[in-house]
């Protein structure tokens, strides 16, 4: 081992520059190269479906500092006396003699570079569907800044009317986003039958394809992309489905990525069960000289205890520094991660944390749910907008497990309270105890996140019944006998109610009045706006000795249905 | 005791008619009485600074739901089942008889109200300061609505060109935001030689007051009001303190409030140190069938253990369903505060948690802070703005004892996780791992408020030694030697500079380079925007074996001073 520790690190996009520049700042003398085998570095990949809509205007921005200087090789070298080699590319770890083989991928020259310390930051490559037509003209992933590049001059064409995106995952919405705002008419073919699926629970994205459709995004979920096919020039101008064929002058393909792990399982490097290079809370392999991070690891659920693999930038960004401290002596864990992320679409925020209630009902938890839907600030100030969240905890425990939340409004906000809350293994009553701060313009006297919280205390203590609308529905489509008790007021129920002659009108303010008009023999499902009303009225019935109640859960808000 | 329970609250502001409404939702046969001595209930009088400053533009929206419906007596007979007695004052409480004793403020009659349980929410009195002159016409409080009615009706004159605010709190801050919103010239006069005290740090309360007297507020900082001056017909022209005399035509006295606690102590109820009423952690006096909350409480203060005195809307309206709940049969505790606030004023977002510094210092902390000033979302994001954040911890034990932000950004978001990690007694190293949600319309990879915990730990490891904002203009008011290494680019140091013979201009980049020319036997002290390549800066001089290295924390974003 030389005087000098060598740290060299396989990847320069976020993971390894950033491990870089924390190990550089804790050690001033320390070797430190990066290998990169593309020609950008240091990429703000998550910014380029901005500079596909425009709001990020020059490409150069994503590679820029805030104060203006591009992160090139020459950065790097200036100001963090760090040596980064672009077009190389890592091709054989030797362990026992500590040196990675790699090759300049212009000259095809290989040299090996010794290491005493080796970080893995090789990333993630995009899935590629099993399909025909993927090679021709106006098909693009979004993964690199040359495919945000391609696609931009695309659109910069102006013969760019109709677009298909495949895959409704977050790259998936973030370039329907852009791509409706510059005008391009849009779908989105996804082979699952829901959007955003393992980020959103299907309530949830109901919602939100719904509110995305009432935008001009057209979704075709459920079906499974056969092929593409082209034109005589080479340009693609159809995607046929099982279900359709949509014509289309663009095609961008975002189904999924997958780690990047060749280089480690070809050097013997343990590979965990999802497919991703195994580390433990060091970000250490199995090697104890060789430390993994980034998209190309798997990392442990804080909530199940499980090892998942969710590649994102941010868990990228935090290990880096914890790489950065172990590869330069100072033990610091990685403790894990929630799966917490957020994206806005055409207005819509959503954030989603821990688990969603598919995957906890799947684990075995006995799971409650609640959904509250609310305004994010007192409805009386003029930036109020609407949020929905969602609470999934377990009833056994009533430990939070997870939470989403969409809307117009702040959600990401009391997302990351949640998963804060979450973190430290908060039970839904402490949800309510917590001090968030107050303000009209801020939120409510209780947070949304608190009465979300309330609600699943409502639930089960027994004073609260929910009915989902998925279930109202299925309810209405039968001839069932029971009453949907609208409880709004007239003017609200003239504009906009769900049709049915088992649906009554009786205003909250009304129904202690008129309660001998409100059939004690039937099921009586109570229905609102937000939810709050329907449950006031619940209770009202309750005391009243109605015995079979039910309210709407997240009310109207919610109902990602047709209505009159 | 009679078969029906009688619960009687004493109050119908916040936190009553919220006790009221979830103990009839679990109780639908108690007996529910609500007493209020004003003619005006359940009304959001933190609402009242929206009304004046016209972004809420009709009054009765301060008491309506938002479906619409005024929150008045029959709201509260219709659609809640509770009576409401207004114009009607608690005077007696006869704890052996279990009744309360009114009085028809109209008539005068008196007569008793027999209870199972008695709440008291009978909130807080204006403090009164003891000047001359407050009856005069044009001076005005801003604690009830007929008070913003009042302010509201004299600025639609048109005849309001200057007012003065007396106290420089939340209220008065509010009230200069409202004023100014409404084009009329303010100064704030406040006692203590910092705005918002008891809220902010003196270095945060200063940045503060330098930001918004740039947006045309004017502050008379450490200056007591000596009395009111008025003219021939009784109306308010000049405001004298010990320092200045400013000329008026409307004054808002803002000087905090106390706790409505006669009621409680006549009836020889425990008063605790602060003055309110004592409680436990179910919200329960020392006679267990009197429960007491909101603004006439003291409540145990989650960091210190400590009783304290912080009324609060979000407190007051928490512990409504905490006394809803208990006086209904449902034991439900309160576990406390954290005084958590958040406001804004002239763009400026300003939000607090915790303990400052100075308290944790009183209250014998071996204290260590962190200032981070940063954008609030990824920078190449047009909806990008400032934060500053500071962090203060425990360094015996790194646990975050409190947290400040201020800035146009989203500090509340940054606070409101923070409140909830410090709950969970989190340490400085536990903020960064906290799986927060990261998109660029969002935040950065690595969000602002792990930045400030990063911060910390850096400064306790030793890689960073910080200087204050005040500290360093102390030492450019002496005539020590040392270098003041500004690090940012030519450009940026050419529009806005610190003006010393002792400022050197190295930028970032060129340090390496020019190493040579930094004179290694002087004290450095290195100064950017941020205070994120000064900390560089620090790294790159401390590995090339300088000695005696700072950098100026917060950068220029937090220098309060005036500046070329």
């Amino acid at each position: 081992m030389s005087t000098v520790e060598r740290i060299v690190i396989v990847g320069g996009v976020a993971a390894g520059p950033k491990t870089a520049a924390r190990a550089r700042r804790r050690s001033p003398n320390a070797d430190i190269t990066i290998i990169e085998r593309g020609r950008r570095i240091s990429y703000a990949g998550c910014g380029m479906p901005f500079y596909l809509s425009g709001q990020v205007r020059d490409f150069d921005h994503l590679f820029a500092t805030s104060y203006g200087v591009l992160r090139n090789e020459e950065f790097f070298r200036r100001e963090k006396g760090i040596k980064v080699l672009t077009g190389t590319e890592a091709v054989v770890i030797n362990r026992e003699k500590k040196e990675v083989t790699v090759e300049e991928l212009d000259t095809g020259r290989r040299y090996a570079i010794p290491y005493d310390k080796l970080v893995l930051a090789t990333g993630s490559d995009p899935l590629v569907p099993p399909i025909e037509g993927l090679d021709l003209k106006g098909v693009h992933r979004l993964n690199h800044p040359d495919d945000a590049l391609a696609i931009k001059e695309l659109l910069e064409t102006g013969e760019i009317g109709e677009a298909v995106v495949i895959g409704a995952g977050l790259i998936g919405l973030e370039s329907l986003d852009a791509l409706l705002e510059k005008r391009v008419f849009t779908a989105v073919v996804e082979f699952k039958d829901q959007v955003l699926p393992g980020i959103l629970d299907r309530d949830m994205a109901a919602v939100v394809a719904a509110r995305l459709e009432e935008q001009g995004a057209e979704f075709c979920l459920g079906e499974k992309v056969l092929r593409l096919e082209g034109n005589g020039s080479g340009k693609v101008t159809k995607v046929v489905t099982d279900k359709r064929e949509l014509t289309t002058d663009l095609v961008v393909v975002a189904v999924g990525v997958r780690p990047n792990a060749a280089l480690a399982r070809e050097a013997g490097l343990e590979i965990g069960a999802t497919g991703a290079i195994a580390i433990n809370e060091y970000c250490q392999t199995n090697d104890p000289d060789i430390y993994a991070l980034g998209d190309c690891v798997e990392n442990l659920h804080l909530v199940t205890g499980r090892k998942v693999y969710v590649p994102l930038a941010s868990t990228a960004n935090r290990q880096g520094r914890v790489v950065g401290d172990n590869v330069t002596g100072l033990k610091t864990k990685f403790r894990g991660i929630l799966g917490t992320a957020v994206l806005h679409v055409k207005g819509i925020n959503i954030a989603r944390t821990g688990l969603g209630e598919q995957a906890a009902r799947d684990l075995g938890y006995e799971v409650i749910t609640s959904v509250n839907a609310t305004h994010d600030m007192t409805h009386y100030h003029p930036g109020s907008k609407k949020v929905i969240l969602k609470l999934v905890a377990d009833s056994a425990t009533m430990r939070v497990l997870g939470a989403q939340g969409i809307g117009p409004g702040d959600v990401a906000k009391r997302v990351d309270v949640l998963a804060t809350a979450i973190t430290y293994g908060a039970t839904a009553d402490q949800i309510h105890d917590l001090d968030l701060g107050y303000a009209p313009p801020f939120s409510t006297p209780i947070d949304a996140a608190a009465h979300a919280a309330n609600i699943i205390r409502n639930k089960q203590e027994g004073l609260a019944v929910g009915i989902s609308p998925a279930e109202l529905q299925a309810r209405l489509n039968t001839g069932d006998d029971f009453v949907l008790l609208d409880v709004r007021t007239p003017q609200q129920f003239q504009f906009r109610h769900i049709e049915d002659p088992r649906v009554m009108l009786v205003t909250l303010g009304d129904i202690r009045e008129r309660i001998e008009e409100i059939p004690r023999d039937k099921e009586i499902i109570t229905v609102c706006v937000f939810g709050v009303r329907s449950y006031e009225a619940l209770r009202i019935l309750k005391g009243a000795g109605f015995k079979d109640v039910k309210f709407l859960e997240g009310g109207l808000e919610f109902w990602p249905y047709e209505i009159e």
